[in-house]
């Protein structure tokens, strides 16, 4: 598989955008460009339903300004999509890639798209058509298995620090009528998302006081003893919840009931837990309480962009374009990172079917005793990712006068 | 009332925080530490719960540093509140300014804000106390009347266009999945702060697609056809509307009901209209919807301050002083544009009683015809508040393979 291979590439981005998705893209058209065995440069127009549909389009023929532009534009140029692949699928995504002549496909996605990756490329095998297929990571949930951490996720973890700062400075100062905030974030099966919230708090004051995760079924009653707890303390608490967690009986929360609001990998649209447990704790702690979604606008800032996330996002795409140059197919690009004083990484990869449909969530030791909020390890882990210092904030003294 | 007055001067935070309260701060006791005659510069913990509780801090103990940092540092660094005055509490109130030596009062708030320093201001000329009385503007909602508009404003609205531009290419990028989505956002009484995201949108294809008013009573059937319309054009929709959304008969659509939700003034909690419209829609167009609720993360973030707005708001706190220590007494300083080629404006004033309790909404020529957008008036109006340009994104030229 080390030999030469002449023919056209195309690039599906899938599932939720990012900030720095188009980032990848920019990495590997600019990579592909590098390489005369790569006659085309395509990409699919909402991903795997771009290739379904023959909506393919050239990217050679954009201009290098908006190709350029790219790392600065959030969300997914091409168009994404949440398909799942069928069965019946396979053969006619073959044939589409004779037609256009496509001998390299890359996937930009999580863990479902590794999926379709993989099942593409076992497919092409099974037919003797020579194929190079890899995988580029990204997803903000920062769960994907085998790789220290997916572009994307350093983007959210910023914008999600930024904003816990200041909607808990916002609390801290108008405590007095609204002494109570949920801050409901992304993260469907895993606390990475809630997780970083944490960098935001530097001192005891600060928020957030609680975090809460979906790898921990939540106890109404210990939720209520915490929130009352931390309220007692300061006289304001700012919590941070997941939009998918869950109850005493491991169920999500608060999920959409309609079909429509199902995807094609049977995942309901979660959403609505911050307004119910500030509901909760009104009702049951006369405390009154509110809630921040920051939804979409979470993962798609540009403002909040981290430099290292960008970087990195930047450079799997150009390594997925070599590593299938040098003959590699079958493989997501991984970020690695190097055990040195400063934050180093280097790219890697791994096969698509260890990778494929798994979800790593947040270890134990990255979980306070108190599953209400993360552990320094955690820190540890996290900071490097946002890329540089958060705003600093002052606070008043207070010298009363006698 | 010209002659030279020797005393304390006390500072209240009244009501919402705002990304540039604390620039009013600092620009109060960098200009009173400029006045001999301002013997103390004082400040209220928690607005006028700390002139009644007696929690007043000594402004001139504060590092440098601290003051300067209040510039960089969002939400009300005093504390706010959301008090509404007794007529049994202005006797109180007067004492305490005798045993403090108050002899300048600054209130820094909405129209709830300048009844009471009006209240405060007469109650103390039928007592025959010297103070001097002066309302320094403040409002995300930007309902302030006689003013051109209100610091705290510009900022809010650079927040939310840019959230708009993000979470709108979100949704062009994934919407094949998530066609519709909702952002609500706040604004009590008027439109200012829905009506600003309409900067976002340069192009046909940029968001926002839609946007309603509290000024203009919602029409079930005439919104669900808004929605189609746009959703047959471009096959995805982005949408804005306010929190305080009112339904036909003028009622607002969602707000809460518990007693405990209810603020001095008798203002419900309002919020959840962006979900309670998302489900409308999904029922009613089998469409599917989600919705985007950033709350109080739009009027506290650092990251989107509008640089004219910061400047205006530092000014605002100044001129209080500066007309105070002319001996006036009983007003607002006001914003006033300059007719000109390039946004200028000037500093005034206008008595508190033609501001307190007052609402200035959206007038009708901001209001497009179609009662879902606004005109281009709108947009010459508030461009120059959001203090420079938007962030410049990208978009792919498209050119299919055949």
């Amino acid at each position: 598989m080390s030999s030469r291979l002449e023919g056209n590439l195309v690039l599906c981005q899938s599932g939720g955008p990012t900030a720095v998705i188009n980032a990848s893209l920019a990495g590997v058209i600019e990579e592909a460009l590098q390489h005369e065995e790569i006659t085309g440069v395509y990409g699919a127009m909402n991903g795997m339903l771009g290739i379904l549909g023959r909506s393919i389009i050239d990217l050679k023929k954009e201009e290098p300004s908006v190709i350029a532009g790219l790392r600065g534009t959030p969300s997914a140029a091409l168009g994404s999509s949440r398909y799942k692949l069928r069965e019946e699928d396979l053969e006619r995504i073959l044939s589409i890639f004779r037609a256009f002549g496509i001998r390299y496909f890359l996937v930009n996605g999580g863990n479902d798209s590794m999926d379709t990756g993989n099942r593409v490329w076992e497919f092409a095998i099974a037919q003797g058509y020579e194929l190079r297929v890899m995988g580029i990571p990204k997803t903000i949930d920062n769960d994907l298995a085998c790789t220290d951490h997916c572009p994307g996720y350093g983007s959210v973890a910023r914008w999600l620090a930024i904003a816990t700062m200041d909607s808990g400075r916002d609390t801290e100062g108008i405590y007095t009528a609204d002494p109570i905030k949920i801050i409901e974030c992304m993260g469907r099966d895993a606390g990475w998302v809630a997780a970083s919230t944490s960098l935001a708090k530097q001192t005891e004051e600060d928020a957030p006081h609680l975090i809460y995760f979906p790898e921990i079924c939540l106890r109404k009653e210990k939720f209520l003893k915490d929130v009352q707890e931390a309220y007692d303390t300061r006289g304001y608490v700012v919590i941070v919840v997941p939009e998918c967690l869950r109850g005493e009986h491991g169920q999500v929360l608060v999920e959409s009931k309609r079909l429509l609001d199902t995807d094609g990998f049977g995942h309901r649209q979660p959403g609505g837990v911050g307004q119910f447990l500030a509901d909760l704790i009104a009702e049951n702690l006369k405390i009154k309480a509110r809630c921040d979604k920051p939804g979409t606008i979470q993962r798609s800032s540009i403002l909040c962009l981290s430099p290292v996330d960008l970087e990195e996002a930047y450079r799997v795409g150009q390594m997925a374009v070599r590593y299938s140059v040098e003959g590699k197919s079958g493989f997501m690009v991984t970020i690695e990172r190097i055990n040195s004083p400063d934050y180093r990484v280097e790219m890697g990869m791994i096969e698509l079917e260890k990778v494929a449909n798994r979800i790593r969530t947040l270890p134990p030791e990255f979980i306070h005793e108190n599953q209400n909020f993360v552990t320094s390890e955690f820190t540890k882990y996290c900071a490097p990712l946002v890329g540089g210092s958060l705003p600093k904030y002052v606070r008043l003294k207070k010298h009363y006068v006698a």
